[in-house]
């Protein structure tokens, strides 16, 4: 008897969080893709603007791609599509909000003619060769989220997607437990799970806890114009300001691009329902009183270039903040972006503008399951085996304590890295071997084109700057003809530093001379003997290393 | 009737913290500084290594400064007294832990032969011209605290320093609550209020109840070795964990420098006290069970390159960390350093390590004075104008809304900024001008020479690198003798990038000829058509902007 075949999970995406930006799975000639995000930079990765899965494995089986699969429409699962489909185009699934925010990206990047886009709604079953796809509605920070069945030859592959139980959602429409008990029920071989929040004890609070808090700060500040800054993707926070907007006789107006993408995605589709006239343009914020305004913003993570951030440094060319405006920060800081939150807001209050964040007042929830949530996730979906995904290693491990204690056997418990591949019957998994998987630096238009020889060399010029010396020689003849001379850039400071310029030309020149006079005709070891030189005198002088750039000509 | 003169005070110190690092308080030809420390730089400081206070106003006044008051030892407080001395040799007044501290720094510096250090208990009245100071003891995250009062011809000046109300404190000496109270009761014009906490709500806990929490996790994991990370300062925290080690029956190893240097001049002056025998060589650690050690290391904060990130990232020659041990992180991530510390406990989740931190158990308190306590403060100073200093712009603000609440008027609370000049006497105080402040970069050895212009080319160079294009011109003749050499960094992988540099060359050859047949002669006119050529074609091509260096030289 063939030995039978197995069913293939492998995570490609994922910066420190593993597992985040893109799932594989594959049987025989068959694949699929769930979700195809992107990341944003570490602090150490100089320069570039964002980070994308490697798809070099897709690129390879490209004919066997089946469709990708979405969950939901945050950039960490949706915005490494425009990379995929210039090379691979297949069909991409997703419900009506997340696709309807899929095609405004699509359309700034000239695909959206190209891209074969086929919505979904909660139930659907989707055929893709020999898996059927199933999607179940569940709650998140973004409307219209979902998780993913897999039905395999492996048996149920669950997806968990992004998540959270809330129970009283604002569109009224509460995670579908009961389907998914009923999948538990008929049995699931592996749960991917979602481990964002795996670390915090307790149930995340209802979003309409939000809509409370936010009423009584709209009843304690009838007096002022209301700022509010939130995820643009957070469509039921953007409603609820609305709503409490309407009830106390305010016009809204709309700030920042990707708010207005968002609300402008939303609206169509009927995922935001405001009363005609709610919603004015922000050129006409000036016919009305401050108390009758309620402005929407982004900027919530302190983004330097978000509209939040320049109305706090008066640099906003149509909202110019003061002591008649209150801010709310409806958001909490992502690690990392904390210093860049409280730039804005001591800018704010410099200014004479209170501010309330959710440290003061219940103006954001999570849209991540907590430990409940996630035992009540494991409880009904009863996977024989599980991974954890989507987090960091912290959360990985958190998130195995948790479904220990559910009862998953520790050796059914599976943290891969991202690359490493799952092999899977009905019966058992195991890793076995892996497929190239990483990280693709974005930087500008290049895709790829900056590795660690440029991260590293952007590193050195940022700490101490460059020195480049220039000069002529006439090799054959051993003399130097012309310069050296000797520019700096990111070192110091010239003009207050010339002796120590003239004093570099000088060693340069010595240099140069002296190796050419004992013989040496290799260009690496003349241009090694200047580096060697200026580095030493450099650190003596000044305890620093900048990068030194010799340039010597042939005449 | 002569004008009468007024008292001045200053804030010369702060980066983000306004009148952190240094004050002043001027009397006609009298004067003396209240700390002198230094701050971190920003992430938008490229290659900076420290900021230190702007001290050429004290330069100018050398002859009247009677001397350095020290609040206490912490590295904000007296971090840049060695730049202070290379210029200003004046009398250095602290209590004896706080000196100790300092004399290793100045000893490091070579300093400390040339400083005059005199110890001051609480309790003294020092005599400094015009002015009496008198230190009295306060609780913090280090020892030998103090708030200052000082006596001046508009009154008393009373300077809390850096202090929280600790009822239990390990060595016994709470606040001296009495004697601030009668120096209120004798009557204070100003006082200066730290405001770190100024946002939190309540009283913040004794470091008694970290010994409680440390005490549950020794009892917890007798079977393991136990390394623990905190502030190299918190004298006490390391005397609770040096206790319950004894208790348990385990050695202790101290590891890193800072730690080793401040246990070395806590235990000389008796400030930590434990059995001899107790703390042992880390070198010996190998002839101890794991379950009998305790290691106290350095980087709770995520220091790239201190003795814990070592371990966590195997690293470390002397310390292997596995599944045997425990770390605990006895501290909180000050604002900025999060994702440094989740670094850390993900490398050490990873290797199978469980990390006990504050989110877990209550292994940190802060130092700093929450709403109850500065309202405590207030109650007993009742200055009559209060400034609040020592914390970013919205703690300022924070703390000035405790003191209306506690019944100080508004227009006797003073927000300043870093030299903006208070001018005092017993019945009034206003501002009146300003005098040189601001911060001064180090970097290496350079004090001040990287300014704004260096450190705009630094983050320049950081973002997409740099190209350079070398050439040799018979300016005369108008001709292009030789090159254009082009080279580049940290902006492509060259070898991948071949024809791109090879465009680059010819773009630049063409438009240096070009430019000398149309007749220029004029330098910079010839390095700004490659430099504006040269940045067209490289934004078209790869929608980057790389700082573009051209170096032409005369035959």
């Amino acid at each position: 008897m063939a030995k039978r075949s197995k069913v293939k999970v492998m995570l490609l995406g994922g910066l420190h969080e593993i597992g985040k930006n893109l799932t594989v799975i594959e049987y025989e000639d068959h694949m699929i893709i769930i979700d195809c995000g992107l990341a944003f930079p570490d602090d150490d990765m100089l320069g570039v603007d964002l980070v994308i899965p490697d798809i070099t494995y897709l690129e390879k089986n490209a004919e066997k791609i089946h469709g990708v699969l979405i969950t939901h429409g945050h950039e960490d699962h949706i915005g490494a599509i425009p990379y995929l489909l210039r090379s691979i185009n297949v069909p991409i699934y997703g419900t009506p909000l997340t696709l309807g925010i899929l095609k405004r990206k699509l359309e700034e990047a000239s695909l959206l003619k190209k891209a074969d886009l086929r919505p979904v709604i909660a139930g659907d079953v989707i055929n893709l060769g020999v898996f059927k796809a199933e999607f179940i509605h569940v709650n998140h920070s973004i409307a219209d989220a979902c998780s993913i069945a897999i039905n395999t030859p492996a048996g149920v592959i669950f997806h968990t997607g992004d998540f959270k139980l809330d129970v009283s959602p604002i569109d009224g429409k509460m995670m579908d437990l009961t389907r998914i008990g009923e999948i538990g029920n008929a049995g699931v071989t592996l749960m991917l799970g979602e481990s964002t929040n795996a670390e915090r004890q307790g149930f995340t609070p209802s979003e309409k806890n939000v809509g409370k808090s936010l009423e009584s700060v709209f009843s304690n500040n009838k007096d002022k114009r209301i700022v509010i800054a939130t995820f643009s993707s957070n469509v039921h926070r953007v409603q609820q300001i609305l709503d409490a907007s309407v009830r106390h006789g305010r016009k809204v107006a709309i700030i920042g691009r990707s708010m207005i993408n968002v609300v402008g995605a939303a609206s169509e589709l009927d995922y935001i329902n405001v009363p005609e006239g709610t919603i004015i343009d922000i050129k006409d914020i000036k016919r009305y009183n401050h108390e009758n305004l309620t402005l929407i913003t982004t900027g919530s993570q302190g983004e330097p270039m978000s509209a939040l951030y320049r109305m706090a440094f008066s640099e906003h060319d149509k909202v110019k903040l003061g002591a008649k405006d209150l801010v709310v920060l409806s958001s909490s800081p992502i690690p990392g972006n904390e210093k860049l939150v409280g730039k804005i807001v001591n800018a704010l209050v410099k200014s004479g503008i209170k501010v309330v964040n959710d440290s003061i007042a219940d103006v954001h929830v999570s849209g991540h399951a907590c430990s409940e949530e996630l035992k009540l996730m494991l409880a009904l979906v009863k996977p024989k085996f599980f991974m954890p995904i989507h987090g960091e290693v912290k959360h990985l491990y958190a998130h195995k304590e948790i479904a220990e204690f559910m009862g998953v056997p520790s050796k059914n418990i599976f943290i891969g890295e991202n690359g490493m591949v799952l092999e899977l019957d009905k019966k058992s998994a195991k890793w076995n071997g892996s497929v190239q998987a990483g990280r693709v630096l974005i930087d500008g238009s290049g895709v790829g084109d900056v590795g660690n020889i440029v991260l590293r060399d952007r590193k050195l010029l940022s700490q101490d700057g460059l020195i480049v010396v220039v000069a002529t020689v006439d090799m054959q003849e051993g003399l130097l003809i012309s310069g050296p001379e000797v520019v700096s850039r990111g070192f110091v400071y010239v003009r207050e530093s010339e002796a120590l310029m003239e004093e570099i030309r000088k060693k340069a020149q010595k240099t140069i001379s002296d190796t050419l006079y004992d013989g040496v005709r290799d260009w690496t070891e003349l241009k090694n003997a200047v580096r060697d030189e200026l580095s030493k005198l450099l650190y003596n002088k000044t305890k620093r290393k900048p990068m030194i750039l010799p340039v010597i000509m042939d005449l």
